[in-house]
């Protein structure tokens, strides 16, 4: 692999310097500690293990943060992804964005402590028929799949705490090398207020318009790529509101960043359909629409396995 | 009252002729006005009615909403409000950002589904008893004011959607006169893109830095105060994060807008006191130290009752 230009490290580490550092950097990296190694030292060998980022990635426009430019993202792709990845045996580091949709809560209701449950009585607490499938998936598979060793789930907000952790995880996964796989669903911001330029406290609202100069957030995937985990199997995510250039810059996106494959993805038809853009060829992925409770993940997720699987086989030989 | 100027009606009148309408416009209006003769028609008159609004509004950036810029809010403020006002004998119309705390649920942990629960067997469900206070009062007393109608809850995203329901809800409540109050807590941008003059589609990040300008949002204050809902009793928020300037900036708001009151507060100190500037001069109000459970709320909203009743009074005199 041909190494990232001199100038693009430059910005990355530059950014990396300016950025307010983790706060909780010693409790991630225990966390992800044993989490590896637990999955290391399953009955027949390694686990494979999957990162999945899920969620928009916030930018703060003032130091003390009142406001922000965020990416919309549900989540929705990343937690249902999550589940289809532990189903297929891999162990999960879910990296999702604070209060976006969690793995098996896809089916709660927006209000799930209104409507879901009931006392009969002060003591004794009911779940009502029609949420009952929901609550049991939430409660039992969630707390299953933790508890398993199989999800462990790090919450960020913001694109200096997104882009710290994945680093940190990148790392840390390196030694598990092509058992390991990115899953980069999340909506990561393409531009940013530089922190040590940015105003202390909350812009004024005194008269006339406000303009805002943002900078580009220098791309990692080449370094994820080449130096944080290079032996990892790595799929990246475009989406796009205008269907005319998905396919264009999802192709570029998978020559300028090296990855396994990109998930091209239309804001408007991404639950029935997405496209896996990879050197073999563009793949298109469908939800299975004779199925109502089938979801494009369920296929998706079988060919990315598939795909693993095969790039496992060809790093051994 | 003098009449607010013909430049901000103007500014007004255009905001929101070119805001994307309302979705489900017939729906809240419905509801609206089920809550509003339910609570009109009680044992002894006339209930209360307060709108109390929270969370930040978002301001899109692109038609088909890819980015948006957000103000920081957590709800926290008005979930905790809307819990004093019903108990103090208020009906609450509860205006809120999608996705921020929600009234009886501020003692629940992050993640509820993962942390409150377990299923014995496949058909019971429990409540971890360190959690239990907290799920029944998620449950119970959240269900119980919203079966007494005491609790219409109202979601919003954007700015578009927040001004348009708050100027139907003041509409609405016209009629009820001085016994109608605002409680406007959410943080409400104050830039916005104007939506004629924004993309459709999502902002490229080709190369370079990407400036933006925004517009002020008109201030609706003023309207509410002259127009929309001229006799109810009305308070108004001022946050900033830098304490020099608050009290300034309340006080000329105080006088700009012809409020009640304006409750400032500052960002790092806002959960241990806020002030309350009116025209009988400041009151700082603080929480109860000596009580662990204790929240400002709780004597904010005594003082604002008794401001209330006093107001009540005198309108009928």
């Amino acid at each position: 692999m041909s190494s990232i230009s001199g100038l693009v490290e430059d910005e990355i580490s530059s950014f990396f310097e300016s950025s307010p550092p983790l706060k909780n950097k010693e409790e991630i990296v225990a966390n992800l500690n044993q989490f590896i190694e637990l999955n290391s030292s399953c009955q027949g060998g390694m686990r494979r293990i999957v990162c999945v980022t899920s969620g928009g990635t916030t930018v703060p426009l003032e130091q003390r943060c009142v406001r922000y430019i965020d990416n919309f993202s549900s989540g929705n792709r990343g937690a249902a992804s999550t589940e289809n990845f532990v189903k297929a045996g891999y162990a999960v580091i879910f990296l999702y964005r604070r209060g976006t949709c969690q793995p098996y809560c896809r089916y709660l209701p927006d209000d799930p402590f209104l409507e879901c449950f009931e006392f009969p009585d002060a003591k004794n607490i009911q779940v009502h028929g029609s949420h009952s499938g929901a609550v049991k998936m939430a409660v039992m598979d969630q707390q299953a799949a933790v508890a398993e060793g199989r999800l462990l789930k790090l919450p960020f907000s913001t694109i200096y705490e997104y882009l710290q952790m994945l680093r940190l995880i990148a790392t840390i996964l390196k030694d598990v090398g092509p058992c390991s796989m990115f899953y980069l669903a999340a909506a990561v911001s393409d531009f940013y207020v530089p922190w040590l330029s940015m105003t202390e406290h909350k812009i004024e609202s005194g008269s006339g318009p406000l303009d805002i100069r943002l900078a580009q957030v220098p791309k990692m995937l080449s370094i994820l790529r080449s130096n944080w985990a290079p032996k990892a199997f790595c799929i990246s995510f475009k989406l796009e509101t205008d269907s005319k250039i998905l396919l264009e810059k999802a192709t570029k996106a998978l020559q300028k960043y090296k990855v396994h494959a990109v998930v091209a993805n239309e804001l408007l038809t991404r639950k029935e359909e997405v496209v896996v853009v990879s050197s073999s060829g563009n793949v298109v992925v469908r939800r299975d629409s004779n199925k109502p409770e089938s979801i494009v993940e369920d296929n998706l997720i079988r060919l990315l396995v598939d795909r693993h699987s095969t790039y496992i086989k060809e790093s051994l030989t």
